[in-house]
């Protein structure tokens, strides 16, 4: 462990000397040419974790400032490095991560879970949908897939799991092997859905956004990813049910729903304040054009009334530690890659790429191969942020070579990104937490993300295409 | 307190409605007239503390966000609100922070008390002059009173006073009460002798700066502060033991620092590499100007090193919720200051004070009397940074109206913002920790405390003033 972990360090401080020592190629200057060696250093590090996430953003922010600094005439400054610190993405991204901490903290996401269990939950079958239903609706206030499919639908499910005589070790395919999988498959659909519902998202399309220089609105990102997902989420509970059949089909869904709410106890004062400041907050997202506020506003807004209602405490906001990590490395990504857009670095990286893609044309099916290959790559990647930080700013890149539609290969970069990481159990935070419950194995789980990647895939190639080119022309995005 | 809570909210609630119903003064938009009323209710917010200081700020930013999005033709932008969490004010203190995190963590501290105490603290009155010398070398990398002196030389001190038979019961004057009191305004000294001593100072000279225009680097701050601390060291020790003279004169401080030593074992590899990373940024500092660093950059790569090499670890960082706390809320306020001043409120608000001030002159005495008058307000305040954000913006606009010297005047008033929290044992973070441990008496505290201002006030007008004014002649400063 600690000679592997050495190892990683040495690799990456190689990148940074190879690009301290070697000149820049034409069209860079050295300054930039050694950003980009910080910058490829710090996704290697991201992939490789020598250091916790936010330790090698917080290490390549100071090698980036200070290297800025060594050439006092550069067109960027120590303050353009810091600049994803104030980017609303970040905080559009901190603030929701705390609402999704209050679904958990408040018993509100727990609560919607036992009620949808006890009007539709009398099979296994439909415990399926119903997780879907549950992850649906938290889905656009929770961007912390931890929160929303570890946090509160996972402890559920585990829970149910186990009440119905399924044991992780004598008797998983009872119920807990299949709808363990579902959780995870459900969540890392609803998550492209909604601009909201998965942290990555909105870093996603924050490189995007300086690479391509598009907009697409929370309303238009909705659009585009809910008439898609939701036909997807139509199909997953049971493509999971037919590939992992569970022995038990019948639930006693009234008795483990009714102890479930009587543990609970009576809707309280902070989860009343919860549901409105959800709704508020969709409204907000929903409307956000008429009232002048973008997607970062409302969620800030929403933060501070929730705040200011004590639904969640401050001691809530600093236990929840996912929201500082993410707080610290995504501002640091983005900081970096805004410092390299202004360097003129992602323009260099197009031209250098148009001498060896001109292979790709600007048509669909340079879309297609991208999308392909995005998911193919997501085997490598144990963290949505991390496949984000380290591929998106690149296939965006090929596909501004190519020259193909910028907003409909952005949406199916931006959406891939999130059912690709169903190929493997790792391949999102949610992941490690429900395959640790031990119920199910590598081989099924991996079976049934394939066809459910692969599936997504060819329904967004075929349907999903046509569908955002239609909204792309008639102004709705 | 619940009602006194309420009542505190309604407070702020009135200030902002107010704010919204009363018409702009000539010479300001609504949207201004509007976000000083936040900006004023959040100040009284952070004085009142109805919520934590960082719910504070959040939710006057989430309202500030609201408010510039429902001005659609503002000058300024939701992005401009959220300005200061990329300034690198705010993480020249979250990086020092952390350092200042590491000097406990690693035991460094601890282990150079005992070193001083063993060499030169023989008597109580020489223990004083340790406990002076002890945070004057930790100082320059400490901007953390709270991790200062109470985290590092308090509990050391505690644990002599107890060991030397002192009880904070039935013998305070033994030597508890003098050693105590003593830490305190000790570390009130030495938290204006350099920027990076004391939090406030570098919030404190971020508002001045955007008020008078004025740049202070930390050179030309410690020349300034450094001379005028080092006479009030040497005189302060004495001071207390005068006033509050301990029973117990001879301590076997040998046998006190030598177990002490023993516990701490070796120095370990962290601790030496704290040392490393403590001279490097303070030779960073010092030199900064002729390696194009600026101190926010050398406090970030500082911490950057220190993360690199373990000598702390992230989940250290985490825990460190004083680092957290002044991140969100310096962040905040420095945002909606520069956001206020690029609204022109604090121009209206100088043209407007000069019409009800125009008995002040240009001249010293005008410093003389402002500093004079900022000492006593300290009284009305139980935290150095709520002072800071409240009163300094304010005292920096009557300095601009009556036309007095901006640098002195800034060095007066930011040097006045730490001695002046002497005068109370709730003046600043480390107080209440101290007091706490119940060898105080509030009346002697309140007298020392008192001696030690206006003797250091006194300083600072007779010799200080002079002085920074050759520093500034002579191009210094």
């Amino acid at each position: 462990m600690m000679k592997s972990k050495a190892l990683k360090i040495v690799l990456l401080v190689c990148i940074i000397l190879l690009s301290v020592m070697i000149p820049p190629p034409e069209g860079l200057t050295k300054e930039a040419w050694i950003l980009a060696g910080i910058y490829l250093a710090a996704i290697v590090g991201l992939v490789s974790k020598p250091y916790p996430e936010p330790v090698v953003m917080l290490v390549a922010v100071a090698l980036s400032c200070f290297t800025v600094a060594r050439f006092g005439d550069s067109p960027v400054k120590s303050g353009d490095v810091l600049s994803g610190y104030a980017s609303g993405t970040t905080w559009l991204v901190f603030s929701a991560f705390t609402l999704s901490a209050a679904f958990v903290t408040t018993g509100l996401g727990r609560r919607l879970a036992y009620w949808f269990i006890l009007k539709f939950g009398g099979t296994t079958l439909r415990l399926g949908y119903v997780t879907a239903l549950l992850d649906l609706i938290l889905a656009p206030a929770t961007p912390s897939n931890t929160a929303r499919a570890g946090g509160i639908v996972f402890p559920i499910i585990n829970s149910i799991a186990r009440a119905l005589g399924s044991d992780p070790k004598d008797s998983p395919r009872k119920a807990g092997r299949y709808l363990m999988v579902n959780i995870y498959m459900v969540t890392k659909t609803t998550s492209y859905m909604f601009l909201t519902a998965f942290a990555g998202n909105a870093l996603a399309l924050q490189l995007i956004s300086d690479i391509f220089n598009i907009h697409i609105s929370w309303v238009g990102w909705m659009l585009a990813g809910m008439p898609v997902g939701l036909l997807m989420l139509a199909v997953i509970p049971y493509i999971g049910y037919k590939i992992s059949p569970p022995e038990l089909t019948k639930i006693d869904n009234v008795k483990i729903a009714t102890s479930g709410l009587e543990t609970l106890g009576p809707m309280n004062m902070k989860e009343k304040g919860l549901v409105v400041i959800f709704f508020s907050a969709l409204l907000g997202w929903i409307f956000s054009h008429y009232l002048g506020l973008n997607a970062s506003s409302v969620a800030i807004i929403a933060m501070g009334g929730a705040l200011l209602f004590n639904i969640i405490s401050w001691n809530d906001i600093l236990q929840n530690k996912g929201g500082w990590n993410t707080l610290i490395w995504y501002g640091g990504i983005i900081g970096l890659s805004a410092t390299l857009s202004k360097e003129g670095f992602f323009k260099w990286l197009a031209d250098f790429m148009s001498h060896h893609l001109d292979f790709l044309g600007a048509g669909n099916e340079t879309i297609v191969i991208i999308v392909f290959i995005s998911i193919l790559v997501r085997y490598l990647f144990a963290s949505g942020g991390a496949y984000v930080a380290a591929m998106v700013p690149v296939f965006a890149t090929v596909g501004l070579v190519t020259g193909t539609a910028p907003v409909l290969l952005a949406l199916a970069i931006l959406f891939s990104n999130s059912y690709g990481g169903c190929i493997t159990h790792y391949g999102g935070a949610a992941g490690p937490i429900i395959f640790a419950a031990g119920y199910n194995d590598i081989k099924s789980w991996w079976i049934i993300g394939t066809v459910v990647a692969l599936l997504t895939f060819v329904v967004h190639m075929v349907v999903g295409l046509p569908w955002w080119n239609f909204l792309l022309n008639s102004g709705m995005l």
